[in-house]
């Protein structure tokens, strides 16, 4: 694994130097040889897939892990779709030129070495090596044991593509050995040859990475999101943003698990959205007025306002105004999506600042929460820490800056 | 130290929705509270001064210890310098719409939680105290025993100043105990209540801050920076550069110390660089080309070309081109700062391209290396990481930055 790292070290000087022209050229040779090897791929995936439905792995499970003819074209088409993306690299963020003349210029640059761990998807093989060499990055991509050898097929191919684009096959590494030690030295750092770890997958992974990791981590882990519907909301838009929020996907992050209602629409509101979700079909949890306003609500618990539930199940309380749902939300919440729905802009604006999370809405949904949605292009994960990268990780955020100094003979006094 | 810790994440909440106004009539009041306190700190001063030589300290080390009137009022008016920055939060950093209407933009936030461990220059108790609290961070400060009792008296007043202006005093809390194990406590980030550590001292402190915080850190481990005279480099230019960046203060971390020279040149610059140098009374140590044309010059070995000498020493080299310049960088530098003295700007070009350090420079001092030359009014320090923040710490790379989302009504389809 040492050696691994200092190939992918090696490796991300390579690409880090490579013009925009030769990291795009790789890309579409990349989604080209996903393609043409779409055969060795899916041979691959049929034998992964038998092991994980002998093992008794559930349908949603056995879904994830599933490519075929058209999910793998959606892979190659979304390779081909970051090469296509303007090059995040070279970028002048900022520029100015001091007294004495000497001109300054934060320009971007890549991180680095990063490192991503996933579960069964393996698409993510694919997307996460196009996204870290699109940043000008090596990647050292751990995939799931259960999606081995359908990752180590599509590894291939994204090494082929480097290959023909005249860049290292280094650039993209998958680890090669299913064993489970592999994780804790990635999560060390090998040696100072991590810059930043990225897990994809679900919440143990997320918790384990989280805890282990001597190297910066771009994650979230939990997406405890909250819709608050203000004392001046429209009621109409509130229940298309509460159904959206909550039943578009329940299972994606950016679904809303709490409905905060303002006591001063509760009387004409709290009635009308709860019916809503439950004739939808999204079980209500909810506190005594809630209750009270509607039958069919089941009574929450003080557990139910911290559950990021991923499914048809929702926690509403009533709140006496905006302190008590920014003070809820802070409490309870996982600084990941929130958003208020008003017509009044002061409120808005109040929630907008208050509320500490990467993504605060007013009056969209939060399902909003996505870098494809942002205008990214495509997103590594979405991440709730402060540092760095904060919200959808897209290429960008893969990215960190120097700065260039342009002098004429200056020298300090 | 847990509940320190507890408190420090209160206050950061609640100054992080203080208005600028307030957080300015702080540090204004922090700054009078340092002139009224003067004699009590100064007190407290020759005790600390008193211990230290009686335990024997250096010169350097009391120098460094040592307040007085004069320097206490600097203290004091770079406190009150920090109020007049232009306020770092709220600065819309980028805004976008989308066809569906949807308006972004993504604005600067606090941190959070900022522990910084010094050495002994008191100053830093007031000077970090001032940037975090402008920033809408809390501070964590772990001052250096030998100037405890100092730092005790100057977080007084820091903190007499935030209650002044109805911020929580807590906003500035100074670790209450010599206990070193104190230091482990916060590099384990006391149960998630520290969002960055910047060590600030020696490279012993540094080394083990880097090897075991398990939270993010600010910090450079070294300052090997090079200067890089071209072919196409002015003679006089390339004197007065290599002087200054060498000699004009040799303990900062900016200063020279490794002079590369590239044989296009040799012939003509090497011989008057080489002298300038041993006439300015430093020391070189040289390849064999430098000793054979300045009898003067030492000789280099392997170990020159990686040490920070923060002295009147440099290492010499001549290189064959600019690709043997930049991998010499690549190999013994320390990614802080870096120049190239040329009149060639496609060469420059490539320098500031191909250099991997967090400043590289064209045509001026590599002692420009600080943010103050930098126009960012005050830094905590200067990173080499690549995560956050990379040069110099100013109030800026002190924040975070979220996603404000602005719709009318917006559902993900």
């Amino acid at each position: 694994m040492l050696a691994l790292g200092r190939r992918a070290r090696a490796a991300a000087r390579q690409v880090s130097l490579a013009s925009a022209e030769r990291r795009d050229a790789a890309l579409l040779a990349m989604a080209g040889a996903l393609r043409v090897r779409a055969s060795a791929i899916l041979a691959a995936n049929a034998l992964d897939l038998a092991d994980a439905r002998a093992a008794g792995q559930t349908a949603a499970f056995v879904d994830r892990l599933l490519l075929d003819d058209h999910r793998l074209a959606g892979v190659a088409d979304a390779v081909a779709g970051i090469a296509a993306l303007p090059d995040p690299l070279g970028r002048v963020l900022a520029s100015w030129t001091q007294p004495n003349g000497l001109r300054f210029e934060r320009v971007t640059t890549p991180l680095g070495v990063i490192a991503v761990i996933f579960e069964s998807r393996p698409n993510v093989t694919a997307d996460a090596g196009a996204l870290c060499l699109k940043s000008g990055n090596a990647a050292i991509l751990r995939a799931g044991s259960d999606s081995f050898r359908t990752s180590t097929e599509i590894a291939l191919a994204l090494r082929e593509g480097l290959t023909a684009a005249g860049l290292p096959a280094d650039a993209i590494q998958l680890v090669p050995t299913r064993d489970r030690a592999a994780v804790g030295e990635i999560l060390k750092g090998l040696d100072g040859s991590v810059d930043v770890v990225v897990p994809r997958g679900g919440k143990s992974l997320v918790a384990r990475v989280q805890s282990d990791a001597r190297v910066p981590v771009f994650a979230h882990l939990d997406g405890n999101c909250h819709v608050y519907v203000h004392a001046a909301a429209d009621l109409a838009m509130a229940r298309d943003i509460v159904l959206n929020a909550k039943l578009r996907r329940t299972g994606v992050c950016g679904a809303a698990e709490t409905l905060l209602i303002d006591e001063g629409c509760a009387a004409t509101h709290l009635e009308p959205l709860v019916t809503a979700l439950i004739d939808a079909g999204c079980a209500v949890r909810g506190d005594a007025r809630t209750q009270a306003a509607v039958a069919r609500a089941e009574a929450a618990t003080e557990t139910d306002w911290a559950t990021e539930y991923l499914d048809r199940i929702i926690a509403v309380k009533v709140v006496a105004d905006l302190d008590e749902a920014v003070a809820h939300i802070e409490r309870y919440g996982s600084h990941h999506t929130d958003a208020i729905v008003t017509a009044d802009e002061a409120a808005a604006a109040r929630f907008l600042a208050e509320v500490d999370s990467a993504i605060v809405l007013h009056n969209a949904s939060t399902q909003f929460a996505d870098g494809g949605e942002f205008g990214f292009g495509a997103e590594i994960g979405i991440a709730t820490g402060r540092m760095h990268a904060r919200g959808p990780v897209g290429v960008e955020q893969l990215c960190s800056f120097k700065y260039r100094v342009h002098g004429n003979g200056q020298i300090r006094p």
